[in-house]
């Protein structure tokens, strides 16, 4: 017996149901779901993804796949009381894709297929409308001809174009019946210039060949580009939906439209959406005419508009969550076509997830799971400053809240250019296209001319959480000449924009911007992920600024305070060089010692704010190189201010110059070599404790020591923080809590951390560099061949940005599980910029991390992520060292 | 009851043996075996090196030791007749140090304990030679006060120069008893004047006070450095030897020397050595005096020759191997001081081994076992051609073989400085001592005015396998004025100076060399390396040249041939820029295409050489700007030779920058982005081998992918390879035998090297990158601070120079592991320099790989590493890949 490759839905018939989405597509299950629930959808089936797998590999049809197609045909001929290919009453069907994951603009649709020059006769019979007829068989024609036969959509664009232009005709529906039947043959004929055969006639040719195009399209360039930017496995294939034709285009009790079941971009509990009467569904998607807000088919068409209603209440209801519907009403009857969770903005997502939870439609723990962590980002960034002086050149729909600021550009390419070359861009198009998406990806914002909220900009920008503001009509795009005009303003290529994508507004040069609140909402969402979580999360800060940050973002502590920013600041660059440049230890310790002062300040500044919290402190990290003067006008300046010959400056500099800087001197060996920097660092944290406890303070500093390789190496280091810390308590007579541990950040460290571990009281995995070492990979030099590796899938994501599971994540397994062994209390963190990255924090999580350590911003991001990880993993015990 | 901290020898009662080395060092351990033996040793014990370790730890003499120590001085004042201390025959005894490794020159050692006032006089009176007696007296207060009291020898020589010079005496030997009794008041006035305190009249204080000296001692600079140098544990502390006192300077019919059973510079078996008449032993080692040669022994004491041979003779049967004594006669007697197995140069270790199986005397593994193998590198280097045309200054004692070529440095500092910046050195001493270690192992060749073939110098330059001529009295060295004389010649700093050692000549100028001839013993020894060894040797080669030298030197093929270095030819350096600065593939395409036949050559000529042997090639591996142009001048020509435009240079060599070009586009890298090199690359060994095979030789590439990281990336290489030889053999009608495999340099290759080797036919260890790569540590860096890890002992050894086996040696046996678990006769091997190197060598064998590859000059030492690792860890299988 064969696979079975069809599952049928509605006819009477539905063999599928919702939580068939990896076989059926999402598209494939929510049409069973919807015909199981009793929802008006037309008849049809749908043909599995793992029969797509099996076609990609073989390159032919699985045995018993046409066999299906054919006997399911037959099925929706007797359910319709129509005939596929001829007859009185020709079946017309949809062919569409559909995988487990959306794909908006992606893959390929063909509609009305089943249309040939029989048909088309009996069709315009049939409905009595020839224009319908032959506008019918001349879009069949071009999306048959631009899918299945690879022809350039343009080609027939610029046919279509001529024949308003000769008719006079301003829209396509100022084309008469008798236009349209004679753009047909243009159409075909068109079809033999470009592919040296006739438009098939075979409605099963038709169908077997739309059928394998969908297939194939799995491969094409932009679904391969999607997925690789939704971190989308490219082994499940997708899913293909056949199903019986409705109208939207028959006439004025006709159309067509989608809509969402609560505002996707507040998160309001309201119907959403948008219609285009007498169109078929493509125009709206495609953003090719403005469309109409969904209230007027109340208007219009009452009793349509309440029962659509009614169906997106139950809708919701049945998936408990907000919806994302596409429909059609044809002659006065409602035919759902899709139904899917409807994608949000971060704001929406909090606000739907919090409401539904109060409303008794979902749990707590679904809610947290149900806001995409790393979507919170869009919460976290500022908005325009509404109450700012600001020139609004311009109103569009806000399409995705928040704010972008940046240079305009006309071209994706430019942007991506642009963008590497460091320089904040908007993105302005007359509307975007999936060729876009590199574009869109690097651009602060979108503008765009046309479409509406439910546009391909709207719908990548709202999922990529940039600000979007489109159909601005007033704008004149002229990409040719890199200008575009505005209310009689030109504004050209590389002049700075900003949008406000929650108003709508354009407005001209740099606006200002407000921080964001956490209140609300999202107070509460993040209040139950904390509920949930077991990760603590702390902040990569460095100053009383940061510190405050880090309270306000829900941190914990500090995971990771880097010293040596501390180093650059006036007043302390000088020391530091004149620590360098010291020609003896004696002179090395007298800048130490003036350096002192300023970083046990720091600390105190800190430990005010943090109070009682764990402050993880690392001591000097970079190479001394960094610290030195690069140019002859700055050595000169610096020999002046230290009294030196500049020779010598020029000399110190030629020194420590390094080959490869990131595997060079720097960390502890900076220690081995000069073991009073650390005894100064070490004094300067003691003392900051000892001075704050004086005033009741019960600071908790936990000193790390960066970069060791191995047992010997990190106790030399132990030891000088522990004789300066027992020394300084000593002098000072007051005992104060702290902790020493260390960063493990070469693989060495991962293979010696149970000797480690014997005195180390802490690990924080340093996971930038151990990505670095773990690869052989110089992050600042990777940017030139990574694009590559990331282009043909040699990589699943840049390891820099998500933890390298494979590879660098079980060196951190490795360190922790010996780590561990040999110490049952050992405090485990991540003060990478993997912290603050969810798939990163789930993985701390699997690991049973204690704490992931991240940028105060991102620490809402941790925070949610670590909570999603709890629920999926389930709970743990942290280490309590304290 | 407490641990036994003493073992009695001789006199009687002997506790120890042979066998307890470790815990009674090797004089300890000898001197009991020789009292085992009945070899008259004067009687003594030994206070062991757990003593030492525990009187480190605890600065305290541990409970029972101080006891035992008074019951052993009765038990020698038994056997003596004699009183420690008083009575008419005082008893005086030796302290001396003596761990399990012997370290000439390093640890220290008192003579003539016992003595104080008391004692001097009843010393006098029983022997009747009160010169001796206040000339002992003298020399114990020196080295009492040198060793124990901290005083600084100088002074002391000061004073006998003083009185030498007042008496008119040109040697210590004309000074008169009562001169000698003066001397001794200075000596005295001396300790008080710089110690504060009287010297210790009380015997046993002397004596407490030597053996803390000799604890303490372990940890002096000169005992660290030294262990450092030859590798040798911090932790097994030194045996305390304290013996009867014999004397070799009451007069005539009294002598001391050394001797070795065979000449330990060439193994000849005779009887080699030195002695010093009417002389204390300490006059020989230190070199202050030149000794005779041993035959004179023959001629004034017969009997006692005859009887220092046969207890030679027997000594040799009895250990089996070449030994070092030391001895002394005391008016008429002989007494043997030590005995242990003789440093030898290579050729002598050779020459010894070898005879010493036909002798019988040994078996061939023992004889295999026996050669240190890192030592053959003295038998691969060149030698002095002394058929050239060369200008001899001098001549001195051939005292270490082999050849030096280097400018003259009269300091050990200076001779570390100017060896840092790259120049070779001949370092040029009246006579060295501990203080020089450093500069000596910089050093080419060393070259001493004063000192016999046991000298100080003499013995460290075996060891070190550097040339030395020792003894050159013609020598006028003046270290001050930074010259010397030499019959009438003026030498400065500077010049250059060749020595030969083997035959003792200083030559004036840079002497021509000849090449080492592999015959003989030296290819016995070989031959049974080889019949014992596991492991397979290849060599690290690029050429023609280099494969003859592979031939030469035992390696069984190719495991690592560089491609690069064949891009930097002159010819072919002009293509590669092109290449590189190519505007688009088309150009890229062109410049690789003129590359081909010189590639294609290449390994044809190779493969010529190298036969039916595996040849393994690795793909280009540098990153481009090795390969660009450094300089303004340079980048002109380059781009009038490419005729383009010098700015065009100049930007793509600022574009090819990288701030970590280790860590940065290189290796598999360039193909991911340029696959046309690979493609260019595999097309040229795939024709050469077609080539060949025309001819009828079955050449056996195996063509190696570098920098692998992952089982994708790696997968993306091997089918360029496999697609570009199927190809080729299409194209040309034959089939070839090839191996696909790939580097393991970084540790997430090591981590998936499962899933690479599902294709990978071979893996080659890189441990020079995999090195870097887990330590984090840059080569081209550390040199600024891995001395200091060193000097502090933080590092046993530098991780460059022998396999990290703690932890770059875990990540090769996680990745062979994996790689064999998924391909049973997966090829292993490796190609970093550790491959020549022995205990890397023996870490490849207990690892189970087929095969190390290394330099062909080191061929030998790896195959004898091989061998030696085989005996000691036994035989495996090896994969058969062919």
């Amino acid at each position: 017996m064969a696979d079975k490759w069809i599952y049928a839905f509605g006819g009477g018939l539905t063999e599928g149901s919702a939580e068939m989405r990896e076989l059926l597509g999402g598209k494939g299950a929510n049409l069973a779901e919807m015909a199981n629930l009793d929802i008006p959808v037309p008849p049809g089936f749908t043909i599995t993804t793992t029969c797509c797998v099996d076609y990609l590999r073989s390159n032919e049809f699985p045995v018993g796949l046409w066999e299906g197609v054919k006997e399911n045909m037959g099925r929706l001929e007797k359910a319709m009381g129509a005939q596929f290919g001829g007859g009185d009453n020709p079946l017309l069907v949809s062919v569409r894709s559909g995988g487990l994951h959306s794909m908006p603009g992606m893959m390929d649709t063909v509609l009305n297929l089943g249309l040939n020059h029989e048909t088309v006769a009996s069709l315009e019979k049939k409905v009595g409308n020839r224009r319908f007829t032959y506008d019918s068989y001349r879009r069949f024609i071009n999306m048959f001809g631009n899918v299945v036969l690879d022809m350039e959509h343009s080609d027939f664009e610029t046919q279509l174009t001529a024949m308003k232009t000769r008719r006079g005709a301003e829209n396509d529906i100022d084309l008469s019946a008798d236009d349209l039947a004679a753009l047909v043959k243009d159409y075909e004929e068109l079809v033999i210039t470009k592919t040296g055969s006739a438009f098939p006639q075979d409605p099963y040719e038709q169908l077997r060949m739309a059928v394998e195009a969908v297939f194939k399209s799995w491969n094409n360039e932009r679904a391969v580009t999607y997925r690789r930017l939704y971190n989308i496995s490219n082994d499940s294939g997708t899913a293909v939906n056949v199903q019986c034709m409705v109208y939207g285009n028959m006439g004025d009790d006709c159309g067509t439209g989608v809509a969402f079941s609560r505002n996707p971009s507040t998160g309001e509990k309201a119907l959403y959406g948008e219609i285009l009467f007498n169109a078929q569904g493509e125009d709206v998607v495609a953003g090719i005419r403005t469309p109409q807000p969904i209230s007027d088919l109340k208007e219009r068409m009452p009793e349509c508009f309440y029962e659509f209603e009614e169906i997106c209440a139950r809708l919701e209801d049945h998936y408990k969550d907000m919806q994302d519907m596409e429909f059609t009403i044809q002659n006065g009857k409602l035919f759902m076509l899709q139904t899917r969770n409807g994608k949000r903005t971060a704001a929406a997502a909090v606000r739907i997830a919090v409401e539904m939870v109060s409303e008794g439609l979902i749990e707590k723990r679904t809610a947290v799971r149900r806001v995409d962590a790393d979507s919170l980002d869009q919460l976290l960034h500022p908005a325009i400053d509404v109450n700012g002086d600001s020139h609004i050149l311009a109103q569009g729909l806000a399409a995705s809240p928040g704010a972008a600021v940046g240079k305009v550009v006309f071209t994706a390419n430019e942007a991506v250019a642009q963008a590497e070359a460091g320089e904040p861009v908007v993105l302005v198009r007359q509307e975007t296209s999936p060729e876009d998406i590199m574009g869109m990806n690097v651009s602060q914002g979108i503008l765009t001319a046309r479409g509406g909220l439910t546009s391909h900009a709207a719908v990548v920008a709202r999922q990529m959480g940039k600000c979007c503001v489109a159909g601005c009509s007033a704008l004149d795009v002229r990409s040719n000449e890199k200008l575009f005009r505005a209310n009689g303003k030109v504004v050209r290529e590389g002049e700075w924009i900003s949008l406000n994508g929650n108003t709508g507004d354009v407005i001209l040069g740099q606006a200002d911007l407000v921080q964001p609140t956490l209140a609300g909402d999202f107070a509460t969402l993040m209040h139950w992920a904390d509920e949930f979580r077991t990760l603590g999360v702390r902040a990569n800060a460095d100053t009383v600024v940061d510190s405050e940050a880090a309270l306000k973002y829900g941190c914990e502590g500090f995971g990771l305070c880097r010293t040596e920013h501390m180093f650059f600041e006036e007043g302390r660059i000088d020391h530091v060089r004149a620590m360098i440049l010291a020609e003896n230890e004696k002179e090395r310790r007298e800048a130490l010692a003036n350096l002192l002062p300023f970083q046990r300040g720091d600390f105190i500044g800190i430990f005010n704010v943090m109070k009682e919290r764990p402050v993880t402190i690392r001591l000097l990290d970079p190479p001394l190189h960094e610290f030195l003067p690069k140019t002859d006008e700055d050595m000169e300046d610096v020999a002046a201010i230290l009294k030196i010959d500049v020779e010598a400056v020029r000399r110190a500099t030629e020194f420590h110059k390094e080959q490869n800087p990131m595997l060079g001197h720097r960390g502890c060996r900076l220690v081995v070599t000069f073991p009073e920097i650390c005894e100064m660092q070490a004094r300067a944290i003691i003392e900051a404790a000892c001075e704050v406890k004086k005033k009741g303070l019960n600071a908790f500093p936990e000193i790390m020591v960066p970069l060791t390789s191995g047992e010997r190496e990190w106790k030399f280091n132990e030891e000088i923080v522990r004789r300066t810390a027992a020394r300084v308590m000593e002098e000072q007579g007051i005992t104060v809590r702290y902790l020493v541990g260390t960063m493990i950040e070469l693989p060495r460290a991962c293979l010696r951390a149970g000797e480690i571990a014997e005195t180390a009281e802490f690990f924080s995995f340093g996971t930038n560099d151990l990505t670095q070492m773990t690869y052989g990979l110089s992050r600042d030099d990777a940017g030139r061949f990574l694009p590559d590796y990331i282009g043909k899938s040699l990589v699943s994501r840049d390891p820099f940005v998500a933890v390298d599971r494979e590879g660098v994540g079980e060196m951190v397994e490795i360190g922790i599980e010996r780590g561990r062994k040999s110490r049952d209390n050992l405090e485990v963190g991540i003060c990478g910029e993997h912290g603050g990255e969810p798939s990163s924090v789930e993985f701390c999580h699997m690991v049973k991390m204690d704490y992931v350590s991240c940028a105060p911003y991102r620490a809402p991001i941790a925070r949610l992520a670590a909570a999603q990880a709890a629920i999926e993993h389930g709970a743990y015990q942290r280490v309590e060292v304290h």
